[in-house]
């Protein structure tokens, strides 16, 4: 029941209140495919440059993520310099370098087609259609978007929610698209643009989601020390789309759970830069914050 | 097993995107009182002016609501004009008309002294400490705070936390208190502070709760048409200290389910003005909400 992402690889640079990490592995498919390999086997789609570190590439060998579809292209890799102030709740971008993104167009390879399940992470939507077009009946597709193809590109995203099944996009991302600033109208908004399921992510205040059977609200994991945001919403879609994978069912129980567990994937990979926490845990661990939430919100 | 609750009544002028209102029943003790008598009869402890209109006088007798602790002082009744704008997260104080509340010291009936469940609504600390003298041995005493408190009256804010069995404050209040920005950390800090029970108030985020039994965290319930967020705060409490009466225990679970009811009735309250919607509205009215509410975020 293979799971395929389409999404950034990229080399990130980010400064904290609790540190600072210098080129360090990054980007949305990388921290959605480690947050689903704990769940099911992925297929990564992305592109890198020829500096892109050999051990980084083994990184991803050693987990269970295929990487034929990460394209070298000629020229360096993606990169993004972020600082997170005071309360972190987002980054001021201090510089991004396209690179080799800039000119890539994705191409699924023609063994991942068949994916069942499919993540396209924020990108251009024209790109995101492409990477559809290329894929044979998937049974569930999710996407992200950010406010940049909102403002910039929202016709060429409108015809991507179309095509989808679930929209995974942040609170505000959901009023600007919508002009709705109630979560519950902005949510009803764009399932009528579309996508049956619409998940709608708060930060630390949890996430929403609007299904055809109704609302299903959860509140963040309450995590004490958070180092780093980057990647929390890339892995909370990779908690979400990982599961989903593994039960291979879309049901209205298993879309709950994958939202709790997609929860706890983002708690832990704030704990630290990078992906360095995921390195760290194991299933075990996961399935034991999982159980300590569900005693903190069970009544 | 009465419950007390000493706070403001006042008239309020409320204008928000929805409507406008003039010189409504409002007051911290009076959307106390009307959400906790859902569950429990309640004694009120507060002031009015000689302007204070009959008809609101009818009113709370109508209810189960024991009023022989309403002061009534030569003057003017409390009044506030409040505008909420945009998103209506908080309101723009246009005119606080202190009237006979400015002179005013709680004084607590007799027999009202040995009500076993206490509410202390946001005010003066050293107010709020003076009716904490006038009782006897109650059994579980919540507090709410404001701002202008924690920076004015500091050194008497935390005389009181060091009596109280637990605090009702908001997100932004309780970071003022602690200085501490993560809630987690800021509901550990509160809780040294005194209160074993803490309880941050996060408006359509939710809240959550501090006890001696680790963390409990509920989403808001997903209100759609908001029209006036006056009053949302103290209905909260109500709802949690009037089933806590009711049930006369200060379990874990009870506390749980209060924060349930209490999340129920605040989303009922800003549903209208003043205590309107209340009016509308039965016991029955209330379980199904909550019914409804518990289907959103089982998982």
């Amino acid at each position: 029941m293979p799971l395929l992402v389409v999404g950034s690889v990229g080399l990130d640079s980010v400064e904290t209140p609790h540190g600072k990490v210098k080129e360090v592995l990054g980007g949305s498919a990388i921290y959605f495919s480690w947050a689903a390999n704990f769940f099911t086997p992925v297929r990564l789609v992305g592109v890198v440059g020829r500096d892109f570190p050999k051990e980084y590439r083994h990184l991803l060998h050693k987990k269970d993520i295929d990487i034929s579809g990460l394209a070298e292209l000629e020229g360096k890799t993606f990169r993004w310099k972020g600082l997170y102030q005071g309360n972190m709740h987002s980054a001021v971008t201090l510089s991004v370098e396209l690179n080799v993104f800039a000119q890539y167009e994705p191409s699924v390879p023609a063994n991942f087609r068949d994916s069942r399940f499919v993540f396209l992470a924020n990108g251009l939507p024209s790109l995101q259609m492409k990477v559809l077009e290329q894929m044979k009946r998937p049974e569930f597709v999710a996407a992200d978007t950010m406010n940049h193809w909102i403002t910039e590109k929202r016709s060429e995203l409108l015809e991507v929610l179309k095509r989808i099944d679930a929209l995974i996009l942040n609170d505000e991302e959901a009023r600007q698209l919508t002009g709705e600033h109630n979560l519950v109208k902005a949510a009803k908004a764009l399932q009528r643009l579309g996508p049956r399921n619409v998940i709608i992510k708060k930060g630390e205040h949890g996430s929403l989601l609007a299904s055809q059977n109704g609302f299903f609200m959860i509140p963040g994991y309450p995590t004490e020390h958070v180092k780093d945001p980057t990647g929390a919403g890339d892995s909370f879609a990779g908690g979400i789309m990982g599961y989903l994978t593994k039960k291979g069912a879309v049901t209205t129980e298993n879309l709950r759970e994958a939202m709790v567990y997609g929860t706890i994937l983002a708690s832990f990979n704030v704990e630290d830069f990078s992906i360095h926490r995921f390195q760290q845990i194991t299933l075990a661990d996961i399935e034991q914050r999982r159980r300590a939430f569900e005693t903190m919100v069970r009544f």
